[in-house]
């Protein structure tokens, strides 16, 4: 990585700050209108932002959650399982969550010593920045010159340590001067590619534009979209992938237009235990996000929804994933064993 | 058509109310909340219905702007052009509204009686209503028992006549017993399908789920969806079928999962000058559509966007084109052609 990319990176907005006595959030619900942060000082007050989505986008949950566990043990020693516990059920499609979990449970049973369960939060929040930054340079180098991209929700460095999965592709493919045009879906029902996205953006000084998520496979028709670039929440065994409802949709019109389908996802996101996408657990939230807005109807009430908040991507609809060791062109489960081994 | 439909018809909302005064408009803007009537005195008053979307759906607007020139000529006999002109330039992409303008120059420039305009305007209505009920039935039939549908945008009697085109077909298989599940798209930006076919459906005591737009794909991957059902704006001599942003790629993924596609609209939908959808007109709105809600910000200020309002589905997806003439079954130029001579 170039000190140029390092230097954008860290002048990216922080969205998760650990003080060394509080974890300090950005509010992702309030923005583009307000910049607050949120102070949790216990687990569950991390899980409690982990489930209301303060903090979303599976790299950064999983960052939130391992410095959850330091405040959960640093007030009592014996409270590690409980918060753990506490922690795992906040949201259940996102593997890293769980990976992260996982990892600092390996340190504390080895230690029970606050100070390196610390330490190994810190690493993990730095080592997704950096794996962040490696996959970007990876998944830049797949797009031609002059490449328009569509992305969906966001996947950039407010859903991650810094800069970004698929969001960080498109930061380090712009500043190579690489894109033509960058469109970004909505995302609903939450939003997050005109609230989130589009913010990230604008601050960066990208210049994109916002579609529907319905519009997209129109988009395709109309103009010649190179990639789709998304991020993930898990990806099977054999690569099957979940990730923010309306992914599937993309790949599906991606197949018909000729556009190629990249997911970017850091190693903790694999699940090996997951051997495809059917068994990949998909988190279903209320009808009122769909029928209300911001406290408004939009819907009758009491109007029943359908409203799962993840889907699945098969394999054979990914080009490539591009992960921190490298990238994995057609993926299948040999070839993902391959590279994870 | 049963008498039990018919009495289920006209039970219904009425969007369209001409008092023999004025044309009175429910404002589908404030819907569901509030069920308020605008009083649209001139035909430059019912252009800015047609143009703000008080009123909207392709047989509606056609409705509407026949009554639009009965208010013209009857305050200036000389401005029936004028008046025409206006009003065909409300909206782009709908042909129905050209279709009804035309339908009533015919009339005009065979009579100049503001009475024989009138009875023509009140005929369109009134046929608007009877071709919905026997395309209701011919779509209806079409149906398995136990038919899982899936429909976009809002089609019922808030857009037409009275009871619906691809919502009629919905009405009339529910009314028969024949469905078991009803999906509706939120269909964004505008949200016709939560805040008009939510409300129509719970008034009639349909039961059925919202779901967001980018979620159709996934819900065809979990159960089995029989029909994919819509309305049109306009359909080419091909077949080719311009309707509501996100019906292409409905009809992308009905094709992937074996979901059959059906499109209902009158015959006044067709455009026999238009050879293929390329050709189509295909309306473009402001930004603001997305990055506001309610006069609230959703993305920051300014951002830019691609906010096509319709899309364009190619023949070669549709499984059958309903109207009042009949069914067109894998809709082709020499078909469309045989049915409307």
């Amino acid at each position: 990585m170039t000190s140029q990319t390092v230097a954008r990176a860290q002048s990216a907005v922080q969205p998760i700050v650990w003080t060394g006595e509080v974890l300090r959030l950005l509010d992702q619900r309030v923005l583009p209108a307000q910049e607050r942060y949120l102070d949790c000082k216990s687990a569950a007050e991390v899980a409690d932002a982990i489930h209301g989505m303060a903090v979303r986008g599976a790299p950064a949950i999983g960052i939130a959650a391992a410095y959850g566990l330091v405040l959960a043990v640093r007030a009592d020693s014996r409270s590690f399982d409980r918060a753990d516990a506490v922690l795992a059920a906040s949201r259940p499609t996102a593997i890293n969550l769980r990976w992260a979990l996982a990892r600092m449970r390996g340190i504390w049973s080895r230690s029970h010593d606050v100070a390196v369960l610390e330490k190994e939060a810190r690493r993990i929040h730095q080592e997704d920045l950096s794996q962040n930054l490696r996959m970007a340079e990876l998944g830049a180098a797949l797009l031609p010159q002059g490449a328009r991209v569509l992305t969906h929700c966001n996947t950039g460095a407010l859903a991650t340590g810094g800069h970004g999965t698929a969001l960080g592709v498109i930061r380090t493919a712009h500043a190579q001067g690489k894109l033509a045009a960058v469109y970004a879906g909505e995302t609903r029902p939450w939003l997050q590619g005109a609230r989130l996205t589009a913010w990230e953006l604008q601050r960066e000084g990208i210049e994109a534009k916002l579609i529907v998520d319905s519009a997209a496979a129109y988009l395709m028709s109309r103009e010649k979209i190179d990639w789709v670039i998304v991020g993930a929440d898990r990806i099977a065994a054999n690569g099957d992938t979940a990730n923010k409802i309306g992914t599937y949709m993309l790949a599906v019109a991606a197949q018909r237009h000729g556009t190629r389908f990249m997911v970017v996802a850091p190693t903790g996101t694999f699940d090996p235990n997951c051997a495809s996408g059917e068994l990949i657990p998909i988190e279903q939230r209320g009808a009122e996000e769909l029928t209300r807005f911001r406290g408004e109807a939009i819907a009758p009430p009491g109007f029943d929804a359908f409203n799962p908040v993840f889907d699945v991507t098969p394999a054979e609809l990914i080009d490539a994933i591009v992960c921190e060791r490298g990238v994995i062109e057609e993926p299948t489960a040999a070839k993902i064993r391959a590279l994870l081994n």
